[in-house]
């Protein structure tokens, strides 16, 4: 691994959007394109197009930095390489695990050429579906705590509450992780109104998208999952509803003058 | 305007992203490709491709609801219609003025075939640009007191600063609007540490585009304008100093545990 193949190798990190092929970037496109290497959860790099002599690395899900270490490794050594994240790559995705290994290995890998490509992330596709629920000042939010204490998360959501922040919630649930979401809406019930609207955005675009917009009061835990995201309006949000058709959400570009 | 004619028309609101055309998804390019009307402010509408038949409605920047609502009427009258916006239509941006525009508006305008594609907001291609700075969680706030009062600002920004959340600040300056980011710096240096990282993206994806990494000690107010988008770390986002070249910022996946 000499300093020549060093510099000749590359690394980008794209994200492939939340799951409609019209909502990958042209630039995600070209450096998948490009890549000698695709390295990444399994089910994403099967969703890259096939190219003739490219090496695919898929893996399982809870070995990221493992993943970007991989795949630092394969950029010293001269390659092209991709890593492919769902979403945004730089939103709660791989991005930010491709930094700490850069952050926490060996010196030479801070001189490797990396570069992020940004995509869409699910709170945008949510969003859109919706109409403009994140058209004013918004938070994200992951309530997962493998990584962080739940007292950190329940701190973020109170935060939020009092700046009374519209909340997009990532990671609300697994199929092991069923409390947070419910704890989430409890302690939410106390700093918000009850008529504060909540939607479910599940799949979206994908063949199974389904959203459900409800309130505070009703929002029901158990609809959320590993494909779900969450948004709680703020004191401003707004649903418009429809004769034919889903209800349209948004928060107004103005604000502060509500009761 | 009869009830057929109503149904026949549709509106899109697409964005065009922060700037570079491979930024521009595939759905956006092709609602821009599709519509027989172009509605937005003139800048972005001559950002996209000429169309022979296609009517393009270019109009100032500060007329955003009437520019909506001119549209609802060209997709009652049975038009094809596209508003176009920068960024991500849903981040403050054009959307949430077209939901705006139907609330108050007509009833029929509520059975509008209404839709909007999201995009790549500014957030996103600064975050990219810098590493992984929205790797946790974040916020992203205004601090355009044009249309809400400065106090909920401020609220906003104390809010953010206790829940230790990462944030984006859009509209932080304008030719006639200056005091509003140095007044934001002032009121975190008193909720937060001297160290914390503070970035000025400007003009990303332009040949412009300029990236700045100081502290919240050292973030001069005056580097901020209207193409500026600037990120406040939290206490976990890290520097990582580099021989050659920027160096990377970003927010680790895991937090809570700094001192």
């Amino acid at each position: 691994m000499s300093a020549a193949n060093s510099a000749s190798g590359s690394l980008r990190v794209v994200g492939l959007g939340p799951g409609l092929a019209e909502w990958i970037t042209p630039e995600a496109s070209r450096i998948l394109a490009e890549a000698t290497d695709l390295v990444g959860y399994a089910p994403y790099v099967e969703r890259c197009p096939q190219r003739a002599g490219q090496v695919r690395h898929g893996s399982d899900n809870r070995v990221e930095i493992d993943r970007a270490r991989a795949a630092l490794r394969l950029a010293q050594e001269g390659r092209h390489v991709a890593v492919v994240s769902g979403g945004d790559p730089g939103v709660f995705a791989m991005a930010a695990a491709v930094f700490e290994a850069i952050d926490h290995g060996e010196p030479a890998w801070r001189e490797i050429d990396v570069a992020v490509s940004p995509g869409i992330s699910a709170m945008q596709a949510a969003a859109a579906r919706l109409g403009a629920p994140l058209g004013h000042d918004f938070c994200a939010i992951s309530l997962s705590d493998n990584l962080k204490p739940w007292a950190l998360v329940e701190k973020r959501l109170i935060a939020a509450a009092q700046g009374d922040f519209v909340m997009a919630f990532y990671n609300p649930a697994s199929k092991t992780r069923r409390d947070q979401i419910r704890a989430a809406f409890a302690l939410l019930r106390q700093h918000k109104a009850e008529r504060t609207p909540v939607m479910f955005a599940k799949s979206i675009g994908r063949a199974d998208e389904r959203i459900i917009v409800t309130t505070l009061a009703d929002a029901e835990p158990g609809l959320a999952d590993m494909a779900t995201l969450v948004i709680i309006g703020s004191s401003e949000t707004k649903v418009i509803v429809r004769g034919a058709g889903e209800p349209f959400v948004y928060t107004p570009r103005s604000a502060g003058r509500a009761p």
